[in-house]
């Protein structure tokens, strides 16, 4: 830090990758939040709010080895030297509360949590170092129900904000099905942690490089477009082979992971499943998906495991109405993060919308969970069965605002223009008078005149302005003039001599009817 | 950072100075917050949202000249060793927002903002290091009517939140007449600046310490209760003397600032204000108040600028129908902050309420602000008058939460048991039955028995349980059972074979039924 920059002026800027919110988002995000809130408390999750500051070791994962651990994580010393981090997810301080609670809290622990979290990682465009999350989870339930739960929680959620079926879909894996298929290739253990990641990381991005660019990331290694090498996992021929039978089994002779599962998927309809749903709930939708998996990897009781448990899901969602379509199985979905042991599950947006250059946009991911059995154990030492969904609520907001209709902007305050600056104490009496009454309502506080008031009345949408000059006060009246109307009229009357003849959308009220006159008029603009 | 840490397990704790919020205080919270949003958007103020990191040197005043910039508030390096912090209130980051945009803002710009705000200080009781606020900015107005509309908004506010009328009032003084005291006592220009924050300080403690307390603190130094020595601005007993006209002024003898007040205050009741109030609005409620003020800074031109305003706030305050048992002047107001160069404002609760220990405890401040005409010129060097009021939400939170009645704890989810663990596909169906009627319900996820299932059922509060065992299937039935009405039955029967044999608020209904009978017996306990 310079000395010189005390003396010269600091620049007016943002923090790289921090962002402004202005008021049409911030009230499409409240609105949001307002209605996955609903849904998580009518699944009878409670509210919790823990602190975006926590200590460092206590928030776990990042726990540095180094002296100033800032890899992925904002961190900073107290002045007792302990190293404190901001929250980069709701998780984490998650675990460390019912670690701390475990004794008063009922069990299982039903919880949501909404709120920014921060990554101290490269900024890019749409991504950001602050972003909300809005999470729901179970805390002490090994039962897959709960899983299945978050599934259909995920889906009702999507569908409450107006994302129709069908523009979505919720995927479901199970990392135990992954774990058994590196236990197969031998990549099982303690001091296989790091490449196991690797693997993961490259599976996961089949979507985007597809089969070829998975198998040289799981070899050597990958060069992109750019130039760029990406050191891969080192797996053998062989060892790659197997684990491409995970998503491009050849039951179908397909490399295309999508038309594969497509093609031994039964039932890709609700309705369908739910008339051959006969008598026994216990149906499941893809058998020939998962047992040609059973077969494959035979040998691992992990992957046996988390096959059994994807048909429990299945059966359960499948029960209470919800198909294929909107919850389906997809053995791409690995989500990033290291905690997962179970069912993980990712949200997905399917339409496709034109960007602002036109292209078409898909939105991909918006929000994902899973299973996450060991991180209350962390702290207690015994374990703790969990499993949540958290939702990216920017990153959904910034799709919904493509899909929702574009709303006409919101009214703006009523201005009470200041004609006369004696009569300051008039106007303000007036605003309030329509404060009182519910109306939004401003006195003109800036000291520019008439002309720059009507300007600024229009640059905050305002419905109407009120006119009081010392004619309108010697007679009792007061002027209301309507800006969308006047708006309309300004548009079909292109002579400015006729204009001020006409003087349209404006009338003269007496001041004991003003209230009532500016909430007629406020009432006919939002009809 | 130890490295033993990595292998031992961390200790499950919040951070020092943090708080976990629960339930029902959220909710408290969310219904307060939403109030004041409705008061602020009804004084026509826009949502903004600025991050929770800003560079250091763009949030100011705690500009560091040492390596670690961290007195006050949380610091840390980016990447690029540049400087950021945790936002300390929600001013400073509106002045870099107005500074970075101010081209394209409407003028006055008028803008609430609400969330968490982070200091790095010392916690203690009811003091924590992360709290919210809730502020409400104009910027670009230079007319005091900016400042008596922020008093109006306070009161408004308070009102809106259940505050009754006489159990708070909104304290309006102007540092312009500090400023003009400090003149005339010598301690004017910018080599005073640290002296005159002192003398600042100390008379902010008027309420705590008494006159005597505060002549120590303007004097030499103090010595408190516990032994601990506070040095002094060290100002003559000449100096000290003009200063103790400010707030111990000899017109009614008395050395006791609120009786003297009081004494000099000819219309300490709205009603009474308004009757006089003939034809001229700017009668004003305190003239020979501020006329002595007038008298003794009188050749201080800054202090009589500040008198000329405060007249001027009464009046429009007034004129709106604002008593002084609402808004009224009082010289003790100072505010801690340095930027503040007009007038400012503190809302206050007046009531006493019993403590947990059954002592009495005022609440005093939740909230304040004032007009800060130079924080948007560090950016720009051009000044941008702007004033504004911030309301300590956590802290209001605390002190509503003792005057309004306890509410009856809120319903929890209605729980769907789990008899038959074969059967969890149906009980999640009914669950899911219950939750698209809109209905709160979960099917019990944990692995325990029955009676485990009831006493988590009870803990969260649940209005009813629903059970079906394997008799109930076989009819296609379900029982449900009332807990609100078992525990009123529970305690009128003494007996357990009675119990038994009663069954009391517990009936069977066909399973088409289900959502219907839990949808009336809600209603009943809502009622």
């Amino acid at each position: 830090m310079s000395k010189q920059n005390t003396n010269s002026r600091p620049e007016a800027r943002l923090a790289k990758g921090f962002r402004d919110i202005e008021a049409p988002e911030l009230k499409a995000l409240n609105d949001m939040t307002g209605k996955i809130r609903e849904v998580y408390e009518r699944y009878g999750f409670e509210a919790l709010e823990t602190p975006a500051i926590e200590y460092t070791d206590a928030l776990g994962k990042f726990l540095p080895d180094q002296d100033r651990p800032n890899a992925g994580v904002f961190s900073f010393q107290d002045e007792d030297e302990q190293w404190m981090s901001l929250r980069y997810d709701l998780t984490a301080p998650l675990a460390r509360y019912v670690a701390q609670n475990f004794q008063t809290l009922p069990k299982p622990f039903r919880r949501y949590a909404f709120g920014n979290v921060y990554r101290n990682e490269k900024p890019g465009p749409g991504r950001f170092r602050q972003f909300m999350q809005f999470d729901a989870d179970t805390v002490g339930a090994e039962s897959v129900a709960a899983d299945a739960e978050m599934c259909m929680l995920a889906a009702d959620t999507l569908e409450a904000l107006g994302v129709k079926r069908g523009q979505y879909v919720i995927k479901v894996n199970n990392r135990k099905i992954l774990d058994g298929a590196m236990e197969t290739i031998g990549l099982q253990g303690e001091e296989n942690t790091a490449r196991r990641l690797i693997v993961m990381r490259a599976i996961d991005k089949l979507d985007r490089l597809g089969v070829d660019g998975v198998r040289q990331l799981l070899g050597n290694g990958r060069t992109d477009e750019s130039g760029d090498f990406t050191k891969g996992a080192g797996l053998s021929s062989g060892q790659i082979e197997i684990l491409e039978k995970l998503y491009a089994h050849q039951e179908t002779g397909s490399q295309d992971f999508f038309l594969a599962k497509h093609a031994t998927d039964p039932a890709s309809d609700d309705d369908k499943i739910f008339t051959s749903d006969t008598g026994n709930q216990f149906v499941w939708a893809h058998p020939r998906f998962l047992d040609t998996y059973a077969t494959i990897f035979a040998g691992s009781a992990t992957a046996l495991e988390g096959i059994e448990e994807l048909r429990q899901i299945s059966s359960l969602v499948r029960a209470a109405g919800y198909g294929t379509k909107r919850i389906k199985l997809d053995v791409s979905v690995v989500r990033g993060l290291e905690y997962y042991t179970g069912p993980v599950f990712e949200a997905e947006l399917t339409f496709e919308v034109k960007g602002d250059d036109g292209k078409p946009v898909r939105f991909g991911s918006v929000g994902g969970g899973g299973r996450y059995d060991d991180l209350v154990a962390r702290f207690t030492g015994e374990k703790v069965p969990a499993t949540g969904f958290s939702i990216g609520v920017s990153r959904l907001q910034a799709a919904l605002s493509l899909i929702n209709d574009k709303k006409t902007q919101a009214l703006g305050p009523v201005v009470v223009l200041v004609m006369d600056k004696g009569e300051v104490a008039t106007y303000q009496k007036m605003t309030q008078a329509l404060r009182n009454a519910g109306i939004r309502a401003e006195m003109y506080l800036g000291s520019s005149g008439m002309k720059a008031q009507m300007k600024y009345a229009d640059k905050r949408n305002s419905p109407c302005v009120i006119i009081q000059g010392s004619d309108e006060r010697a007679k009792g009246e007061v002027t209301i003039k309507d800006l969308i109307e006047g708006a309309k009229a300004a548009a079909a009357i292109k002579d400015n001599k006729e204009w001020k003849e006409a003087r349209p959308a404006q009338f003269s009220v007496s001041e004991s009817h003003l209230v009532q006159e500016v909430h007629n008029l406020i009432k006919r603009h939002q009809a």
